[in-house]
């Protein structure tokens, strides 16, 4: 079996920018979003304060570069003034092709 | 602390295959599944179509050959005609012999 | 960009554990929990059991040295008489001072 090795990108955030999120995302690059409902409580910046419901997990498979261009965005937008965590993880999967953009 | 390295296998697909999918991962060797609901948009094959609402996440934590069998099944079965992502990630946990079929 | 490596623990379980460890989580040096709604079935020790509805999924983004301690007592406790299974994967974090108990 072959496999291709790609990134995953999850992001929890306040409910309200999922929008904006996956439309970015798929500017940056990613063929394809999911997204569910997730709760949490955690620290932001330096205070911590609890962030009880509405917010959502999303996630995303695609390439490094286009990975650590979505997470860069995520961070340097709503890390101060949102609650927002995202991480990359190392992921393999089948028929890499599928979350290539084609390139013009 | 002792950890055995497993896989995990992530499948976002269309809410119907569910059932189906669980069955095959036991069939597999799987010793459990779980899942939860998910939305998403993104490409189908050469398509871009939007894919909204009624999907499900399924995880499994098993054996690196039950994982790529399971991601073989489910690649050649539903990526063709169904709204499909799959992937393969490494993980960590205690008491491996949890995940581990017995062999006849 | 500069990325830190944290790992993600990943807890499967019975939705009336879900506060005592979130709680313990913070305890042991957690700054952050989040959870979701999650189903399932699968192997509780030797025996198969279905276990369906009312789980949740816990993930918490930490050090590796209390990303072990979370996997210790969640394998101490509740291994035995709950069904519950619990991972460790490793992920890339931006900011990885967010993801820092302060020391006393």
């Amino acid at each position: 079996m072959q496999l291709h090795r790609l990134k995953l990108v999850t992001i929890i955030v306040e409910q309200i920018l999922q929008e904006q999120i996956v439309a970015k995302a798929r500017e940056l690059g990613a063929t394809g979003c999911t997204w569910s409902e997730s709760k949490g409580e955690g620290s932001r910046g330096a205070r911590h304060d609890v962030v009880s419901g509405g917010n959502v997990k999303i996630e995303i498979v695609c390439p490094g570069d286009v990975a650590e261009a979505i997470l860069t965005f995520v961070s340097h937008n709503y890390f101060e003034n949102y609650a927002c965590i995202a991480w990359l993880s190392d992921v393999e999967v089948m028929r890499g092709a599928r979350y290539l953009t084609k390139k013009a």
